[in-house]
């Protein structure tokens, strides 16, 4: 995936995708958000699944997101349901906050007859007001009535949050089966998007799903690294949110997969979190272009990914890309200033395919060179800075007047 | 410094100081700029100077940066002059700008019959257009004519790219002296913003001198400190420029310090290069109100500044002070993302005196609190993490929208 080019950035299918075998999901309205929009979704498994998840490094972790580690700690990777509210991110809540998700949390395991650290759970929206758990506790009941197999659409509906449109992808794995029995083995992923659009929005969630048999560290290793190469390779505002989380469950209900079969269904787990970072950059109102930065010929993996960081995250780069300016002396001086070292002399800049700087000077470049270096949706930076083996891309969006706007208007 | 509150951002005395003695200068227009506004300065010292300097870190450094550094370290810190152009950055020009460079630099070396190597030099506006190198030369002479003692104003104005005024700051230090001759000191700043209004003009150069007698490991070290506590404590879009450079030149015309005396020129130096930074960060049309953030009780002082740098330069805090919105969720949540140990139940944040988080939860605020929070030419942002001994601040701008228009126009 390090060679992974997915840089026309991912318009999913209009129709959503079924999630796979063994799950039942649904999406509804509790009543938190204002509006009456959908806010509650519920994600059930038949049976006990394997579980994992990748939480927000962010020091300040919202009240669900220490409920769900502490969970996934006592179980040791195992779930039967995962709950997620929007409208209230109950996050710097206090010990309040924590009381509030703990008393949803046993309301759901409650209805569905399970322990409750069985019960994964995370919340977003505005951060610093209390969950109102009640509106939660009184609208499962009827919630876990609607819970259907098929379509993820419900359920990524009421996650949503400022998102312009909700977030699904898919893969299916044909895969040979441990036991020579051969299965397909389904991935279904559903995201919402971070909060470049919205003060006090700034959270991530996403949920990969897939009806193999895998035990809790293939899934965990598995997660890690389409995690590593997916949402970790994707900045919105540069801000880490309080409650960035991706979960990841596996109910078995399809089949055993073949060690084989694991590699599989590893890259597929990795394309759909990739394709799902891709829409959370792409999504919302203050986004500009779509920018995909890819640094080659680094002395190193880490150094060739604080390159493509650097640049992909400069303010002056952003604001090129949304002017349709293919400046490459915002991209240089990015580069040097990313704490690796680099030759200026051995750096070569291209744009939508087109040169603009090599061997420490500028490239000859024709008006309709120019014009085409940062065209389209999503603006291309390929970056040479020497030969070594070092590779790793980083990816962004143009920074719009819009994104301030949208962030400066008052409403905590 | 460290415990210095320069909070209410300086605005200059109308008038600009005078250099201190042993020093002239002057500034005139050599055509570079279009416009024909001044675009060429130069400082002169009437005997050898002792000279420091602390460059950009950006490993893409511009032509004049790389001769100006080779003379340092060639003439052990001495020079005699300080030409600097604006309207073109001499960077990103390859082996021909610098040869240009040095074109200039030869002469104005035969100009003033000094060696080459005492010769400093600096260029500032677009990157990776070679300078024209006969203006300067043929300007040169005529300049030279119009060198004076007194003001600062015709020098600090030509260097201005994009700033929306000059920018200068002095202090007088009552010296004892060494042989117990008493003098006074003079210190007199000047300095050129950074590029958060135009495209390729991200360069910050200041130059600090002085007339008392200063060896060069002493005025090296005060520079250091002094850039440490001023320029290095500010942001205004987070990308280290090709040409940053903060020069420091004493000349010893008035007298000898004593060690006392020394420790005084410091502090003083350190306030002029301050008050530069402070007026850096907020000059110009895209610039919101200033962000002076402080953390103290952190585990160590490097780790407040971690703290203080991470909530200065975030996006969604400094849109939030655009919005003149208090949003605490958003310092909280850059205080978390920092990369040092922070407890939440340990935090308080207060801004413009009004306490909004303390101990992991909200504070009760009124309105007015509220509205007095992020109001002001400068919203100070108070940040409490624990006990530990450990304190530094930062400073930055609110980002407005009238920053992304000016950063996306098409200029290339």
């Amino acid at each position: 995936m390090a060679d992974a080019r997915l840089d026309g950035m991912a318009t999913h299918a209009t129709t959503a995708p079924a999630w796979p075998k063994g799950f039942r999901a649904t999406g509804g309205a509790c009543g938190i958000k204002r509006s009456g929009a959908p806010d509650l979704a519920l994600l059930v498994c038949d049976a006990p699944a394997t579980a994992a998840a990748v939480f927000t490094r962010n020091l300040v972790a919202a009240a669900p997101v220490q409920v769900s580690r502490a969970h996934l700690a006592a179980t040791g990777g195992m779930a039967r349901a995962l709950i997620v509210n929007s409208g209230c991110a109950n996050a710097a809540t206090g010990d309040e906050g924590l009381a509030r998700c703990r008393r949803t949390v046993r309301a759901a395991a409650e209805l569905l007859q399970c322990p409750v650290d069985q019960v994964l759970v995370n919340s977003t929206g505005v951060i610093g007001v209390q969950l109102e758990a009640g509106k939660i506790v009184d609208a499962l009941p009827g919630l876990a009535r609607s819970l259907a197999a098929g379509s993820c659409e419900p359920f990524a509906r009421a996650i949503m949050t400022t998102d312009a449109a909700p977030k699904w992808a898919s893969r299916d794995v044909r895969c040979s089966g441990a036991d020579g029995a051969a299965f397909t083995a389904r991935i279904t992923g559903v995201a919402k998007g971070a909060g470049m659009i919205h003060p006090d929005m700034a959270t991530m969630i996403a949920t990969l799903t897939t009806d193999a048999t895998l035990d809790a560290p293939t899934l965990h290793g598995m997660l890690r690294d389409a995690v590593e190469r997916s949402f970790h390779r994707i900045s919105v505002d540069g801000d880490t949110s309080t409650n960035d989380s991706v979960f990841a469950l596996a109910s078995g209900a399809a089949g055993v997969p073949s060690r084989e079969d694991l590699k599989a269904i590893g890259t597929a787990l990795t394309e759909v979190a990739h394709e799902l970072a891709l829409m959370v950059v792409c999504d919302g109102e203050g986004a500009g272009p779509g920018i995909a930065v890819h640094v080659e010929g680094a002395r190193t993996a880490s150094d060739a990914l604080a390159l493509a960081r650097t640049v992909a995250t400069s303010l002056l780069v952003r604001t090129a890309v949304t002017g349709r300016d293919p400046n490459w002396g915002r991209i240089l001086a990015a580069l040097g200033r990313a704490g690796v070292h680099v030759d200026p002399a051995s750096i070569e800049v291209r744009a939508g395919g087109v040169a603009l700087f090599s061997r420490g000077a500028p490239a000859a470049v024709t008006p309709e060179e120019r014009a085409r270096a940062f065209a389209g949706d999503t603006v291309t930076i390929d970056v040479r800075v020497g030969t070594g083996p070092g590779r790793d891309s980083f990816w962004s969006a143009g920074l719009t007047t819009r994104y301030v706007e949208l962030n400066s208007a008052y409403t905590t």
